[in-house]
């Protein structure tokens, strides 16, 4: 049953965003149906597809050479597969009832309709730009995009001295923290938190504090930007809390992002409490059979907590989008939620979160119990051989795990899969004790050190 | 219910065997109970106590530099804490009629019988020596004990060339081909086998073949070792098969161990088919209240096979000890199985598998399918990216993971835990596409590897 659509039983397939989430959505639907069943349009406002976020940290620090190594399909390997790829045409309107949406050809100026059988809402995210005098500045970057990412080195290239002031201490901000680093920059991160890292608890933050510290870097905490002042040239020259003034030769703004829903609001689609777009378990966008939605602008169920939360991660964005694909291509695929698994480094710390922190779990009414332990990466006498420290969650009474973080060096971070699979299963702490880890000398203590926090859960659950 | 001790309302456990599993179980029941409720005796025939045996190939590598570093707690340490531990002092019967065991002095030769309320028994595991001409002869070493490392180490310094040949090639075989390379050696590994690393699929066993020739290691598979030659002075100076004759100074065996039980034998203690004994879950002697055992003397179930087998690692021995120490001393706790993780290295190549093989799956009735994929440890952009290739079999019909074979370089072997703890949560590939696994462009591509194996082994399902 097509209403649109340019030949006889085709139907056409909108897709409003031509990233992660949108452009696995319209490969996936080009798999399992070919051109004459479908045909796949993707408006994007920007000039790329498809380019890996998490990456330019990366790229800005030198890690990454090329601005392409970021780019995992090209427009032109997209049209090779039959999809239309509209590039700076920008999505202005979406008409539900009338099942079509509006684009603004970027350079032209020109708007037209296009009508869809199926639409996929894949508007990613916009960073948050603080309301502060001078934020527009020259030398004051967020690194959201490829632009944005090309502009900082622009400015890194040219910049007067080599103070640099990142504001925020998210993800974003320890990862441009090292990458300032990394271009022989010195740096000052400005937090409003307490410790960095909110996503962690702030005792596992401190640790991350300290440790940014012996990177040479100067942390800032519990500050509130208030101002950006700049030089008589109009270009940053400090950054100004309350108390104190940074000066700063380039400003990186890592404040985070929130969903881009700003379309999905007007065409009046049901959004959650974070400003993300609500769907089903197949992606659908709650209430419509045709519409679905992915990547950074959705809310997702956090199977812990069993709340809607925003996680804007390229990784959710990829398996949205291949589920929106096979739903849309005809298929069945589900995607059940996430367990709040994210990974980071700071040059060699790697921070690494799962599940729920103390304050999530009491929010949603969960009584717990703590344990945290230190180990080593490897067996203790084995050459290379780091510390980490690991903090566990569990449920009282039912000792069901609700989240760990892990600190550390080498071979901390992905630790967490472990805990990530353990919460999605459901299993109790002291299941976890008994967990058959992969052990040798030179990967892991003979208890690994998520065991060992399983085991003084378990311990601390029985005497409580 | 005493029968023994010294005192009275003491009861008296007896432990035969002083490494991992024994001292893990004597440990954790003196946390339960003082000495004024228990009195712990534990008889251990050789120097030392609670050793890593496991890291005996990267002492004689010389990743590890002292003998003492692979000793965890030294027989002072226990003492220390009121476990009386007889070294030299050797079991060579156990009357369980009578709760009482017969030890050797082995300096003195005097033997004398002591009572338990409680005995464990943790004989270990003895390497196979095969029955062939010439294996005594000086210059060839197993690589079970402190002292074999040690008399391997002094063979090593004094050898009369460079040219070393490895008999087998499971784990002691290719970690101890890497120890003999980095000790200046050229390694030879014969190997009875098809490829190597036989607890791997011989599809997976050819990339760990093809890698060890790369690391300059001569591999000869399909190769029986039928006698060992002696030079004029008796010691090694050649190994032989039916084809050929290996030049050598040095042999070293790693045809793999036997769970000890001769004294479980004589004892009428029940027996499995791999000759280890069989337990209870609280690893209980089957059929006897008061005898528990634990380690590389006992089989242990896999609980996807749903069959026991024998598995000698120290982490099973030590999560084994616990679990005894614990029900031993009062409290509750049972080991319910293993999915049968291993990890390993040669030099950079990493080696990982767990659950079952094709021909495990065959063996135990169960259909399957398999998917072989190659990705990349970090974003493909991220430098030291390497490539690693998984396998992974899945329950035809019911999607069930059934095992996780992965070869390949940093990154690829702790992989594993995700399949390991995904087996013991009896989840099916499918469920396993949508796992919160970590990711930044350091650590993974946005599609882990082990997602990208069970999104193929859930295609291959669904088109079967």
């Amino acid at each position: 049953m097509t209403k649109n659509g340019g030949r006889g039983g085709t139907e056409r397939l909108v897709v409003i965003g031509g990233d992660a989430a949108g452009m696995s959505a319209a490969s996936q639907a080009r798999r399992l149906k070919g051109p004459g069943e479908l045909e796949i349009v993707a408006f994007e406002r920007g000039h790329f597809t498809s380019f890996s976020a998490c990456g330019i940290p990366y790229w800005v620090g030198g890690d990454v050479s090329e601005r392409d190594d970021l780019i995992a399909r090209t427009p032109e390997e997209h049209r090779a597969r039959d999809i239309d790829v509209r590039l700076r045409t920008e999505v202005t309107g979406i008409d539900v009832a009338g099942q079509r949406v509006r684009a603004r050809d970027l350079d032209s100026g020109a708007e037209s309709w296009t009508s869809y059988d199926k639409l996929v809402i894949a508007t990613g995210a916009r960073p948050v730009r603080p309301d502060l005098p001078g934020a527009d500045a020259p030398g004051v970057h967020g690194v959201q995009t490829l632009d944005d990412g090309q502009g900082l080195l622009d400015t890194l290239a040219r910049a007067r001295g080599r103070r640099a002031v990142v504001v925020g201490a998210g993800y974003i901000g320890v990862e441009m923290a090292e990458a300032l680093i990394n271009r022989g920059f010195e740096v000052t991160v400005v937090n409003r938190g307490k410790e960095p890292m909110s996503t962690l608890d702030p005792d596992m933050g401190r640790l991350v504090h300290l440790a940014m510290e012996g990177l040479g870097i100067t942390m800032v905490n519990d500050a509130e930007v208030t101002k950006v002042l700049t030089a008589a040239d109009g270009t940053v020259r400090a950054v100004a809390t309350p108390d104190a003034e940074y000066p700063a030769d380039v400003v990186v703004l890592g404040i985070g992002v929130r969903p881009e829903t700003t379309l999905a609001r007007a065409a009046g689609l049901p959004l959650g409490s974070r400003g993300g777009l609500l769907t089903d378990l197949a992606m659908r966008v709650r209430g419509h059979e045709n519409i679905w939605a992915g990547g950074d602008c959705v809310e997702v169920l956090n199977l812990v907590s069993g709340q809607t939360q925003h996680v804007p991660l390229g990784t959710h964005a990829n398996k949205q989008g291949q589920v929106i694909g096979t739903n849309a291509g005809g298929g069945y695929a589900t995607f059940p939620g996430v367990v709040g698994t994210a990974v980071s480094k700071v040059c060699d710390l790697e921070i690494a979160r799962t599940g729920l922190r103390e304050k999530d779990a009491r929010r949603v009414g969960l009584q717990y119990e703590t344990a945290v332990i230190e180990s080593t990466s490897r067996a203790r006498y084995f050459p290379g051989t780091s510390s980490m420290t690991v903090k566990m969650l569990a449920e009282r009474r039912t000792g069901r795990l609700l989240g760990v973080q892990i600190v550390g060096r080498e071979g901390a971070a992905k630790r967490v899969d472990v805990a990530a699979v353990a919460l999605t299963a459901r299993m109790t702490v002291e299941e976890m004790t008994a967990l058959d880890l992969g052990y040798a000398p030179p990967f892991s203590p003979v208890w690994d050190p998520v065991l060992v926090a399983a085991r003084k859960a378990t311990a601390k659950l029985r005497a409580s």
